[in-house]
């Protein structure tokens, strides 16, 4: 996606070799329209697939998965929970993952009613990284017996592996912008 | 907004005399067709006021702020973290809120750079409950030398006093649903 690369190269700022910070219009302000061509974009990619769900973790995920929705008809999303509230009574999934940007592990869980067998579900999330939160959505989907259509990620940091773990589990995957490399600054993308 | 009430009236569920749970559309699963809807709403109750930027805090309350700021020309969306990521290495605002559904406290953080003197900002949220939230996210604001135009919650929970906090600061409160009471599963709203 041209004008997403463009974005991240003029509001982007790269930290160290792993680090990509883009808070200005991504994860911390958010820009709700740039969001919307964010959202119309994945939804051409993964176009007549039947998806009839979109998954996404709390809470940088929300946005991206309610621009997706959008342009796929407003079909519902959910998104996992990080902690457990008191208001969630009932059976859940649960699967661990770890934080990359915050070194920590969460349990995401999903209520059992929002994911049902026959749910074709595309899951959605702003970065990835190493894959660990994207894996534990495919197994709280496949736990539920919901058909996994594929993984899109705004931006992937290819060289953290995730994309190819989502791949071995069966899982196809398209990010808006790959990036192969971020060295002393500056940012490099991947053909993709 | 009769709307609402009449989806919290068909799909929510009282708990005792203190939960609503509405994880069916706002806060799990996502009703995103709905969630515009509210911000609609939301930008026609806060019309006219200059408002140049929408605040909130994860994770429930970014889609709120998503939909609001779709209704007011995509102004952009500022949500609180609850964590200090890696990312965040400069500097911020922070303010402390407990928790109503989690019995946790958080530091709530903004960076700097995204709250300024001069903002005109509307702060959101899904659920005003005893303000703890609202509280911390007017102090990061005015530590921030903007001004709070108001404060709009979803659904707020009168009894819990969270509006009546929120008017002591001098913020005016306008929620889409009000409830008195919750009781016996039957859910009560106030004239508003």
């Amino acid at each position: 996606m041209k004008s997403l690369e463009e974005k991240i190269l003029c509001e982007g700022r790269a930290i160290g070799t792993e680090i990509l910070k883009v808070d200005s219009f991504l994860n911390h302000q958010m820009d709700v329209r740039f969001m919307d061509e964010i959202g119309a974009e994945i939804a051409r990619l993964f176009a007549g697939r039947g998806i009839n769900k979109i998954l996404t973790v709390e809470a940088s995920g929300i946005a991206v998965a309610c621009a997706a929705s959008r342009a796929m008809d407003c079909v519902p999303v959910v998104f996992a929970k990080k902690a457990a509230p008191n208001t969630m009574t009932e059976g859940f999934y649960s699967a661990e993952a770890r934080s990359f940007t915050k070194g920590t592990v969460s349990v995401l869980r999903v209520a059992e009613k929002y994911l049902k067998p026959g749910d074709r579900v595309l899951i959605v999330d702003d970065f990835l990284a190493s894959g660990e939160a994207g894996v534990a959505l495919v197994s709280l989907a496949r736990n539920a017996g919901a058909e996994v259509v594929g993984f899109s990620a705004v931006i992937e940091k290819k060289w953290q592996g995730g994309a190819d773990r989502l791949r071995e589990l069966g899982i196809e995957v398209k990010s808006l912008a790959v990036i192969a490399a971020i060295n002393d600054g500056k940012i490099t993308f991947a053909d993709n």
